[in-house]
């Protein structure tokens, strides 16, 4: 990485989508010390500016000189545009945060959430990898929970059915909705079929095996992550009409016995998570209260009365943020401050 | 009951409702034999009527006298009415299918799927039981799809997500998607909270063990109709802004080692169920598409690969009808035919 205690140059690729609007929008809410940033879009977005901090930047097309001096590159243009950029940028010294999917599963690069695995964005020298990715959104809310419940039972299996924004799909999945809300004609529709008033059982395509991609990511990211390819993963994700966040439904066997209410306490008190479980108050996690916030709500934990060491929660967390440019802007935190 | 062989008379109690509106159109549309109907509801319908197969039949109160001659009484004004007016009508000779959750789980009422368990409809000597409960429309739908895997394989265990309709709230709850939507200003919310953009995880109130009374319905009420109450089923409800039915996310342990593609086909051909199970065409069950459909849509049949003799699949059915009106009007249709 480039000069890291003198204040540091941010890239963000992608600066023109939800996510890495969201991103600029995190960086100055959490007051990154970015001294200058690098916004970088496709050539269509060339004389658009964007502000940071109240200054307008003008947007530029990526190339191996815009990643001169930059430290840190926050990647959010989709799997080709990574796969194309990401050594281009790490080449020129830049550390690589990327929220596409390109490398998430690659050997060597690490798979960061910073509530569970920071230690492994650093190589064994201490410096931090140069290409780090951001996992899937539906993923990381997941492992945040899961994580104090491994540490603490042990994890055997993790039934999950998923309640997902349609900001999953960025500004065209937001603009989808609006408009079938609308009433206007659509051309085709953006979550593969009408979501106004629907619940859409595909997120991304089909893989062989009978599971969506979007599925499969939950199971291998969560084993990367995790450091545990024995867990069962069986998930099942479905679009909703909702704008505010991601829900999950977790049915999770424990390696051990637990007492539910220390269950309760032990999230209370673990990194990211916001416990809001109080049904005689009807408080639980939800998508409209997740929005805009950078936490992992959880709730509704009570046991599975009917099979041994499990129990079902609901969790809730804003896609965009902690399931995207929150998390990405965490790592970067992470990799600024020079260790886990 | 009353006079079966010439025609019959059929009383329907909570006519005004969106669950009794269906009833009528149900026993339209299925011909049912009814020579007459008798439209009841609470004293603030008097002065209105309903239409039935082009003519208007004025709303009346229940009373004893309104019961006389009728042979079958579908109930669907809550549980309390249902209570009070059940034991009126069987005295009376009608034989009460009620949609309310008063009776259900009572000893002695058969609760019915027609697809299920039909023969429970009958005591002994032949005769209908005079009060036959109709089940929770969650438990309808997931019941329907549960019954040929039993059969062939055996149940262990399932675990399941819904998905469920405003409609589940009748029109009330219709009326509250709509209203919130058009930006209304809310005294109190329907669904507890704001259902539009907005998944809540609360339908009915909470029980003492965490669960919901929905969520205990499902249990309970599966336990009776599939007659294993040692069957693990572990339920989360969820409301979602939809009006077209409601989905099921089913993880099911089965008793033995199958074959994905005989599980698809024993659904096929199993009564109540359409099967739409072809992800290369993105077909699989929606709640937009089972609108106003009488049949159970199953759909994303696939293996758990991480948990033997398991399967992961996704239900749907309109709830207001094979939810409610049309498995109480196939119940009438048994009851009139003598035999299971």
């Amino acid at each position: 990485m480039n000069n890291r205690n003198s204040g540091c140059r941010v890239a963000v690729f992608g600066a023109t989508g939800l996510v890495g609007r969201t991103m600029l929008q995190i960086l100055e809410e959490r007051n990154f010390p970015a001294t200058d940033i690098v916004p970088l879009a496709s050539p269509r977005s060339l004389g658009q500016t964007v502000s940071f901090r109240g200054k307008e930047y003008p947007l530029q097309v990526p190339s191996a000189e815009a990643f001169e001096g930059v430290d840190i590159a926050l990647f959010s243009a989709g799997g080709s545009a990574s796969l194309e950029w990401a050594p281009v940028a790490a080449t020129a010294g830049a550390v690589v945060i990327d929220n596409s999917s390109a490398f998430r599963m690659a050997e060597g690069v690490p798979l960061v959430v910073p509530e569970v695995n920071p230690e492994a964005i650093f190589k064994e020298d201490g410096t931090p990898e140069m290409i780090i990715a951001n996992p899937n959104c539906s993923t990381i809310q997941m492992v945040v929970v899961l994580k104090p419940l491994q540490d603490r039972y042990g994890l055997k299996r993790v039934v999950v059915s998923t309640y997902q924004s349609v900001t999953g799909k960025g500004k065209a999945g937001r603009d989808a909705l609006e408009s079938e809300l609308a009433g206007e004609e659509q051309e085709e529709f953006t979550h593969f079929h009408q979501i106004a008033f629907n619940a859409v059982p595909q997120i991304d395509s089909f893989t062989e095996n009978g599971y969506t991609k979007e599925e499969m990511k939950m199971v291998n990211e969560t084993h990367k992550i995790l450091g545990d390819s024995t867990l069962a993963v069986s998930p099942t994700t479905v679009r909703i009409p909702v704008y505010g966040g991601h829900g999950e439904s977790l049915n999770v066997e424990l390696g051990k016995d637990f007492e539910i209410e220390e269950v309760r306490e032990l999230l209370r008190h673990s990194p990211g998570i916001v416990l809001q479980d109080d049904p005689s108050a009807r408080l639980y996690p939800m998508p409209l209260t997740s929005y805009e916030k950078d936490d992992v709500f959880v709730g509704r934990i009570r046991p599975d009365y009917w099979q041994p060491r499990t129990l079902n929660m609901w969790v809730v967390a804003d896609n965009l943020r902690k399931g995207a440019a929150t998390n990405a802007v965490q790592i970067a935190e992470v990799v600024l401050a020079g260790k886990a």
